[in-house]
């Protein structure tokens, strides 16, 4: 008998934290909406997800054909398992979604006093197929004991108006966005949830904001305590794939929120989520379809936003870009911290011990082979081909230092072709490299370049710094290693690196003009981030033993 | 009252298929296992998940609760609205893989013909934390009535001694990985399952293939009934983080399956799926914690597997990789009607209507730029600097080709810059570009190579090729387009492209001495499937109304 034997590498480890969040909710056994969705949804946004099911369902995209609720029991004993095992006040439970509810759900969840977790409500009444899922009773309970404690409550249009005339209130006629918006404020009022979110899509509105049925404008209102309304404006999308957009949409939130995105953030990605589930679909079922639940989301409100001018930072020549991020409040110091090292400062005085320049060197090696690397992914991601051009000149040039370092140490016998184990990467160097990979995944074309600019602008800054340093300590004594140090300073000094360092910053500037204030400030914490991982880069260097 | 106001920008729409697996198990509350682990193993894998509760449990990680099984009522009307929805004899749901069962779930489920189902079986009888999940009728009614039809069983070591003493067997002695094998092969002939794979978990083996305690190697033995064993060997991972790897090393394997994978590498991949998942997680809850299902997945088998030399296929300098790629029975006819193309038949013949020449450079423009932002993507993924800046290099000269394209439109008043809206893609380089960029996301630098390979290289020979024809047919009317055709024939038969075509050769050859056959496979499916796109991209300018 033929044996085949395959042998599986050994995978790395990592300690990867999750945020977790439960749904409490029914079970959809055909998957499209209820726990399943909620799960599919955590799992695309990469939470952790917990559960307790309040009933189970046999339905399909058809519709539901019966239920059963879990009983008082079984529930008491599902919430004191999960409870026990992952809430200890700080987590690492933060968010609980709550779906289709019973009224002895409700009960059993108010009995525990739950300090620092996020409810997200979606006060589930109907299905997408018609069919009702809690009776009224349930609906007060809701009102009375959970929204008090939630954190957001989110109906859509028809479920606000019934909660709304459930309260008493008589439901204002809607013709206008802005009387939509004045519903919601009362809404809010009459709830005092902390925050509310009416879905929309029941009212699309026409380009005069009027309510239509051929409207094609879908609006979302969130209104926050603080008294700030938002409305997220989005295209109606025709499309059969509907079953569970509810329920995914209020879970793709709570995910958000788990990972600590601030609400507005969290809600617009989490529209955005569902619409791209909604169309990049082949429809599944009879009735209407589920989404697509793996869509990639995107990572930051600013991918998919049309902002207004007011939201929008200029840049000129006067004004550079560049300038603005090495000049924020919250990089000068760093940057002054970085390009004015105690390493450049030892190099510039020839103090620096000669074994901790060559284990600088080593490090730095490994670090431009993935700085090459990096340039080859922005490449990929250019807008135009002359900038993807550009970036294949950087590499380039790169190529070019990787290769006078591997000189260098060659006069110190260390051969790169040879010594690989001896030239093992250290912390700061994984950990900025690691970083930049990360960059390199999830950002576009100018988060990457903001990323990858400490290192080229730096060591031009750095190494006119420490020549100045050098000259101004011209009898310092001679030695081997100062004509090393003399040769490295100069390589940063000279034209061909300031010249890399002119074209590097006219390239960065002219790619913005303006750009959203919220990605101003994604991209400065992006500069800072690497301008500290540069700072311990040498730091390391300067703490090594011996 | 402030208002922000956020418009979403619109998604585009796709129409991705997914495959649809059914799980017909437990629900765990705390997510770790159950059909809760199912769902997001599904998701992990791209794979659309449905479900059928068949019990409740309150569980966390330090152990079951309590449990209420689903009534045979409400499992009868789940199973009726999924496969009523999701099941007419050719799919959507294509696999079924079931955990926890109780007899009342079989006895529902064996009413229904599946035909063209796969049933992957996990015998679950006792959770990880030690509690008793299914009782002695239940196994016994799993073994009589639904083993029978399924595809394939995934007992733990436990489970299968319990199975082949039930079954009359007496459990032998097992001191070798040789007497492992003929256990698991005698459980299968009395089992009579189609497939049987074993987990091992529970007994390590040493270096010397003898049972130990201390043994490092685990065992996963696969049955097939072809009389194919497979021996999955992996390293022991210590690790807390084991609540739920049976459920969702079979639930990875079904959504393989679906995904339409062989049983090997099905079973391949989701053993690394797991051990990835268990390494890569911080711990959560207080006893054995569960994996982190978020964890990506690798593509195929070979990118994790120690290939034993029998496996491997060597190339040399006389058997060169490119040769054996072009000459591959698969590829060969294809080649040649690439780079024999009517196409370039009717531009060496001077007899292709202009508009159409006209029509393909604005498509090609498009293609090249994709083309090099490609190059930039395998420059990010090489292994060697050298590497990365040789794909550098390439991107150079590729935007000589466009700005050489760009010239030449110029002349007959296309002007790029300007007519951006004139130069829309069409579809058949849509779907080419598309094609690139799925291999650039999922490939290694090989496969990204392999996949740019078809171009660089067919056009080097439909170059020479084509001007040959042009040469025997010298005495054709002089034209406009004449010049123009033979300048696109010399530009390909030029010394720089053909020079550029030996160095892509030389790297190609040089990146592969030896290669798992199954990575060979893949690979020529790669080189195949572009060849086709590039004849697609030509036919479909001679196909061009007027």
């Amino acid at each position: 008998m033929k044996t085949n034997h395959i042998k599986i590498r050994e995978s790395k480890a990592n300690h990867v934290e999750l945020p977790v969040v439960m749904t409490i909710a029914g079970s959809d056994s055909s998957g499209g909406a209820g726990i399943e969705a909620d799960l599919k949804t955590f799992s695309a946004f990469g939470v952790y997800g917990m559960t307790c099911i309040t009933a189970l369902t046999a339905q399909n995209t058809k519709g539901v054909k019966t239920f059963e609720k879990t009983s008082s029991n079984l529930l008491s004993q599902i919430l004191l398992a999960n409870f026990e095992d992952f809430y200890d006040n700080e987590g690492p439970l933060k968010v609980i979604k709550t779906g289709m509810l019973t009224k002895e759900a409700i009960l059993e969840l108010t009995k525990y006093e739950l300090n620092g977790i996020k409810f997200v409500i979606d006060p589930v009444m109907i299905s997408t197929s018609g069919s009702t899922l809690i009776d009224t009773e349930g609906i007060q309970h809701c009102i009375n004991y959970l929204i008090p404690k939630s954190y957001l409550v989110t109906p859509n249009f028809v479920e606000a108006k019934t909660i709304y005339s459930l309260l008493g209130g008589e439901v204002p006629v809607i013709n206008t966005i802005q009387d939509f918006k004045s519903f919601v404020i009362s809404l809010q009022n009459l709830l005092k949830c902390e925050n509310l979110l009416v879905k929309g899509g029941h009212i699309p509105f026409d380009n005069n904001d009027r309510e239509s049925s051929t409207g094609e404008r879908i609006i979302d209102i969130l209104y926050q305590p603080s008294g700030e309304v938002t409305v997220f404006e989005s295209k109606f999308i025709k499309s059969e794939n509907t079953h569970g957009t509810g329920c995914s949409l209020s879970s793709a939130i709570a995910a958000n929120l788990a990972k600590n995105k601030d609400l507005v953030e969290s809600v617009g990605i989490s529209i955005d989520y569902i619409h791209k589930g909604m169309l990049q679909m082949s429809k599944l079922g009879h009735g209407n379809g589920p989404l697509n639940h793996n869509v990639q989301p995107v990572n930051y409100l600013h991918e998919l936003v049309e902002y207004e001018n007011g939201d929008l930072m200029k840049f000129d020549t006067e004004h550079t870009f560049l300038n603005y991020l090495i000049n924020h409040p919250s990089v000068k110091d760093n940057w002054k911290k970085y390009t004015q090292h105690p390493f450049v400062q030892q190099v510039a005085n020839n103090t620096l011990p000669f074994d901790k320049f060559l284990y600088y060197l080593k490090q730095d090696y490994h670090y431009l082979i993935i700085y090459a690397r990096m340039h080859g992914l922005s490449a990929s991601k250019a807008e135009t081909y002359q900038q993807t051009h550009s970036q294949a000149t950087i590499i380039s040039e790169i190529v070019q230092e990787i290769e006078n370092h591997k000189r260098k140490l060659k006069a110190y016998d260390v051969d790169y072709d040879k010594d690989i184990d001896e030239l093992k990467p250290g912390k700061a160097c994984i950990e900025y490299c690691d970083y930049l990979i990360s960059c390199g995944m999830k950002e576009d074309y100018l988060g990457i370049k903001t990323a990858l600019a400490p290192c080229l602008h730096g060591y031009a800054e750095a190494g006119v710094y420490g020549l100045n340093l050098f000259k101004a300590n011209p009898k310092s004594e001679d030695s081997e290693s100062k004509k090393v140090y003399k040769s490295w300073l100069d390589e940063y000094t000279s034209d061909w690196y300031q010249q890399a360092n002119i074209e590097g910053t006219k390239a960065l500037n002219s790619l913005v003009d303006e750009l959203p204030k919220k990605r101003v400030e994604e991209l400065v914490r992006i500069f800072n981030d690497v301008t500290l991982l540069e700072i311990n880069f040498w730091s390391e260097v300067l703490e090594l033993d011996n």
